[in-house]
């Protein structure tokens, strides 16, 4: 019999391929696969979000550096992310474990605590689950409900020629912070060296959902065009944008907001921080477009970035260096086959 | 620091321990951690049900048997059973995996056509999910949504003195099934005995969830006081709807219903069937009690068993033998630990 390695996939081809022909024969079901989130209408004023994302132990955290509590949080709080990109309201959460004989019960309080907490922070309940027992690593997989208004809800489609791409707080810091904690790791010290870094270990290890920023954006009567949390990495999202919505993009590598922490541990490190930036991933951070009208709002808006703009097409989705020299984006994203 | 062993807990205390006082702050959230779905109100006709099944390699499968068409299958019945046992419809569901290299893409073609496939059968739409790459095993984490109508949905803490306990189909089949898959593997023949004992593998490879009881119900005009699945076995669920309904429960040996090809493979591997029927799980029966008054409607029911009866809480929770001897009822459940 054929075989065929999932690496000749890659992980956006072999959902795409395992998923593709789904038919939908529920009335209720007004978006599936291929957004941050799941959109479901039970009858009510608002529509219903559904996300999940699993985490396991070895792929996607290194309990030798992870606090278990901190794990619990940011575990939460990635589904918490997908629920704004959607620009939604979290509202209910379940939490499945397979933990092995090597956690006590006090390994699995802290990893509760940790998921108490974001859901205490972010208004969200904890309303099931499955715990059951694993022969190997520690396996977390959550899933997400939450609520908009049908006129509110923002997809990754709607992005549209002259847009205004935004991305909000800074980009690479977490994946900065995971070069700080696997280096300190390697180097075995006793005392690792994170003085002047704590920011960057931060956002690695408890990252936040931007609920703020959805706040401020509709204070400001913003309804962005095309939105998706960053999770993968900016290039990787800003392709699933610019695909889904049939547009290019222009991102100016100058307007990249970037950390001076993580520019400063980049140049220690001998890597490209623009690299980091583009393709660093987990900063849950939001990227949107929207309506070049809404310009003046905007700009007001603490924290959020203007770095670029939808184009036609045919454009493609290019990087504009310092110099104006284009770079086409490559989208890394998961490799981890 | 203190270590406590999670084995000191078992699963249930374990949940309980970990979900303990849990609070809720969204006003749609009406039940959370402890029945077979949580309840959600968001403004429509309908409640939104919500369940969720973790299935890990080498706990809850072992792929030397099991081919991975019927694991998507059963993967995927599980959770229904969970949304028919609230007395739900089950329309939604999202599929998260983790997958080694081990695996090729055709491998996970047929997990996802046997996910497809339950999907199908049960009017059921796949929404989302995600896919990630493991260290090690197969982990498989579902979630399903389902709907009801806020006077139809069945809890698990309705019983009442007198109500009769109801089983369907048969108890301890997928658990002889089990046996049967394990001793052919141990056995290690090439060419494994599986002849007359075709159900068997049926009931642990590829097993239903009861939309059917559930329509029969309804025809017949009977709705359950309290109702579950059978996933950890009968002793288990019924202590489970006991004691959260603060009643007790008389269930008769000679009544327990048992398939008789179940019943010659115990025969044969030296095993009491009846312990079987008791403690097997994996089953994904019914077991619901009902009003006494519903005696009528019941009796032509194909494939309901009147196994019992609900007694004051003093009682406790008895089985009572072939001679008339009362025995305690052990729930077993999980001890994978």
């Amino acid at each position: 019999m054929a075989r065929t390695e999932i690496s000749e996939y890659g992980e956006f081809g072999l959902i795409k391929h395992l998923t593709k022909d789904l038919k939908h024969v529920q009335p209720s079901t007004k978006k599936g696969v291929g957004d941050d989130c799941a959109v479901m209408d039970f009858g009510g004023e608002s529509k219903v979000l559904m996300t999940t994302d699993m985490l396991l132990e070895g792929i996607h955290f290194n309990l030798e550096y992870v606090p278990l509590k901190h794990l619990g949080y940011k575990a939460a709080v990635v589904n918490l992310s997908d629920i704004y990109a959607m620009n939604g309201t979290p509202t209910q959460m379940t939490v499945s474990l397979g933990i092995s004989k090597r956690f006590s019960v006090e390994d699995l309080e802290a990893l509760y605590s940790g998921i108490r907490l974001a859901c205490e922070r972010y208004g969200v309940d904890l309303v099931g689950g499955d715990t059951c027992s694993s022969m190997t690593g520690l396996t977390i997989s959550i899933t997400c409900l939450g609520t908009a208004k049908e006129d509110e809800i923002v997809y990754r489609n709607g992005a549209k020629e002259n847009d205004l791409i935004c991305v909000t707080g800074n980009l690479g810091t977490a994946y900065m912070g995971l070069q700080l904690l696997e280096r300190e790791r390697i180097a075995n010290s006793a005392k690792p060296d994170f003085e002047g870094k704590e920011y960057l270990l931060e956002r690695q290890l408890k990252p936040e959902a931007r609920r703020d920023i959805i706040a401020r954006l509709r204070e400001a009567g913003i309804k962005p065009t095309a939105m998706m949390d960053v999770s993968d990495g900016l290039s990787s999202e800003l392709k699933h944008i610019c695909s889904q919505s049939n547009v290019g993009c222009a991102v100016y590598e100058d307007k990249l907001p970037i950390d001076y922490q993580a520019a400063a541990l980049a140049e220690e490190m001998n890597l490209n921080i623009v690299t980091c930036a583009l393709n660093g991933g987990e900063d849950y951070e939001l990227l949107f477009t929207c309506d070049i009208k809404d310009y003046e709002k905007l700009v007001p808006i603490e924290d959020v970035y203007l770095i670029g703009h939808i184009t036609k097409p045919e454009y493609g989705c290019q990087l504009v260096g310092r110099n104006g020299e284009e770079l086409p984006l490559q989208a890394q994203g998961w490799k981890a086959f």
